[in-house]
């Protein structure tokens, strides 16, 4: 066993693999035995495919002796994927009870596309009930722990890619997000989230949650992972159009930020509000940021048509499984799923030109701004069992209110990224950069610069504010 | 070693391996031993790389048994490539004296994209001395022969590429094409030779001879070999962009075609355009073509400015080297190469303007039309040291004439592909078919339907006409 510390991030650990500071299987063998040291309290991955990783390892470790130019992109890196995508050599439980023991017959196209890459796929993660909510607080498998508090949420639904990250489980996960399903959990365990345009990376071998709304994308501990692994899921790697690529050219200049202030100022708790002000006035401050704006919508009516077209697409994929096994879902995802049974086919429509008009909309914001600052979410990690928040001397129920700074960009199928913005009281701030549509290279490199000009700002404020 | 018959095309070849039929060990070992037995007669190689080969498919073998989803799109296909290619693996000559034992230190960029495909590339071909000529006598390494009758030239420059796949010493080939490079070796060996729309393939890492004019492409038995190929060495393999995906959806209704009778009339010899003239009668008569028009441009012009650009690109890369070697450069090439070092700026600069005039009018044509189709050659494949061809009449050289179809869509950059198109007097025939810049997959497409036609059609008449 190699006496290597963990790489501290996904681009480390290939670097370290291609040195031969670790090999394949010691990295892969070291994160196995991390998950089942730790996973009995965090409780991040509902499978662990021990076997079928240390075979691939190994493979890989031959690969690098004897046809090293046949390596591929992520070769040997450990990565968890959510249990929502489909695996042919691990169970695919969606989180529910009824999918307990469903093995699907082939991978979904992004599975491919890591194997292909020679990425090592140590398990399964844990999820909301067929990723419908966000806390990962699951009647069949229990919560998801936050490694960074273990009494506290890790937000969702996919909290068990968060946890395996933030816990060095594995170097990176992918997850999927129809409403902040990656951002979310990136946010409340303060690690990098990224949710690519609508349409870039190939959803099928997934269970739909609401296509409309649905993306699959990474969780990392950098931006520049989080471009990577999207190369490799978008099939872009080494391309004139890689999004690493994109990365190592030169962004200068200050930015035009727009801001959603009134959305931000409804929803934000005290603590939460008053840390995105510091973080943008430190952007301004250090010449990053020379022009802000403020960006206005109505916030109701993007929830309800985001949650119509959510309600809808949801209900038709679970009709037939609610008739025959309606008692084994939990009681939040039945009773959400019964609500979404009434929207009626005019409004579902009525959303749907809605949708169009908004990202219209959004898009012309983007001939007058470079990109959308706002927090992840309006509160930092819940502890376990919470069940509403108290923002403006308002109790709000903790659900809806979670995903308000996050759905208007599923519904607008923006790309989206989470990246780490500080720590307040010991719990990680998650800053959202919202780019134009299909303009994902742009988007990272604007996150890129930000993630930098924070990380030094955490340095000087001892990472706590 | 397997007792299974040699696969007649890399797609069938890859089914073999994929079904166990043969190892990739076992295939890679039995074009080995076909090229040291065939080799001293042929000359298709000018290095074999045994022990590179030999160990990368054991290393395909061991993925396929530990990693079978981490297997590349090639995973085990013998391939060849071009002597102007560079490999770090084995030496590249260029077909010179002066670099008969240079060893890159990198690999070209296709050479690294067939590596990740888990192709095995079991050594580097016979060409013309740096590319520059089509007979492929090569006054320090000697001719390639054609398998299809040795005494016979096998055209160039890729004429080793050509050889190599038409005597089955590989599954397929990747040559360079300035002014019909792999097209005419195609056609004077009869197999299938594509030269991809001019920036589709990276050149990086290739020796250029007028880089304005440089593609690299694929030499295979058949049109979905080529576009497999390409997809390789295009990245654009498994994406929306793909050609061999593109090859699977139905192209229907007749084509419409032009055909650029007056060059034809001009320098195709007697057997040649009587062929040629049958073999559109037979497309028509089959009701796949529908609409045929006829395309006329200046031919001295196209030869005129296609030889300025060629020539003075091609002296700028050899000016230093032939002040220091001059006396190592065979004949022929030195004295091309003294030839254009008189051409002058304006006249380079004319010739470049002229190139941007021509591709937009071709551009329009097809407006009218789905492709063009001319015959790929004047003629069949020479006797080994013709220097001069009659066609009506009076004495061609055989240089200036065996271009006189292909090089305008290098001038172009549009895509162009030789296919077999029967056999007159044991010698094959190379119907050329051209496609609108960019528009790779719609030629292929229209490629494979004509392929197919063809056919039926030589098994109609036995082949032979």
């Amino acid at each position: 066993m190699s006496v290597h510390t963990f790489p501290d991030s996904l681009e480390t650990g290939l670097r370290m693999l291609a040195a031969g500071q670790w090999t394949a299987e010691e990295l892969t063998n070291h994160c196995l035995e991390r998950i089942h040291s730790q996973n009995p309290e965090l409780n991040a991955f509902l499978t662990v495919s021990d076997a079928y990783a240390r075979q691939r390892a190994h493979a890989v470790d031959t690969l690098a002796t004897s046809f090293p130019e046949g390596l591929g992109p992520l070769a040997g890196a450990p990565i968890s994927i959510k249990d929502l995508i489909h695996t042919s050599f691990a169970p695919t439980t969606y989180g529910s009870q009824i999918y307990r023991d469903y093995r699907p017959t082939a991978n979904a196209s992004v599975v491919q596309r890591l194997e292909r890459a020679h990425a090592i796929i140590v398990g399964k993660t844990h999820l909301h009930e067929f990723a419908y909510g966000i806390t990962n607080e699951n009647a069949h498998y229990g919560p998801a722990r936050n490694p960074v508090d273990t009494k506290r949420m890790t937000g969702g639904s996919s909290g068990g890619s968060a946890a395996s990250v933030r816990a060095s489980l594995a170097l990176a996960s992918i997850g999927t997000d129809t409403g902040g399903s990656i951002r979310i959990p990136a946010s409340l365990t303060g690690i990098v989230g990224y949710k690519p345009t609508h349409g870039l990376v190939p959803v099928d071998g997934v269970l739909p949650l609401a296509s409309t709304l649905d993306h699959v994308g990474p969780l990392t501990r950098t931006v520049r992972d989080a471009a990577l692994l999207t190369d490799v899921l978008a099939l872009t790697h080494g391309t004139g159009s890689s999004l690493l690529g994109a990365l190592d050219e030169i962004a200068e200049g200050p930015l035009r930020i727009g801001i959603p202030s009134r959305l931000v100022e409804r929803f934000a708790t005290d603590p939460v509000a008053n840390h995105f002000a510091q973080l943008v006035s430190f952007l301004e401050e250090s010449h990053l940021v020379n022009w802000k704006s403020e960006l206005r919508f109505d916030e109701d009516e993007i929830a309800l048509h985001q949650g119509n077209i959510q309600g809808a697409e949801a209900f038709s994929v679970h009709r037939t499984w609610l008739q025959e096994h309606g008692h084994l879902y939990g009681e939040d995802v039945f009773e959400r799923l019964q609500t979404s049974s009434k929207i009626s086919a005019q409004d579902y429509i009525y959303s749907l030109a809605f949708r169009q008009a908004f990202q219209r909309e959004i898009d012309g914001w983007f001939d007058e701004i470079d990109v959308i600052l706002l927090p992840t979410t309006p509160v930092f990690a819940p502890i376990l069992g919470t069940e509403s928040v108290v923002v403006r001397g308002e109790a709000s129920h903790i659900r809806p209110l979670m995903t308000r700074f996050t759905n208007p960009w599923n519904l607008s199928g923006m790309p989206a990224i989470s990246i780490p913005g500080g720590i307040v009281d010991g719990l990680p701030f998650g800053l959202q950069l919202v780019g134009r549509f299909g303009k994902d290279a742009r988007l990272l490199q604007i996150a890129a610069r930000v993630e930098q000009a924070l990380t030094d700002w955490n340095e000087t404020t001892g990472g706590r504010r």
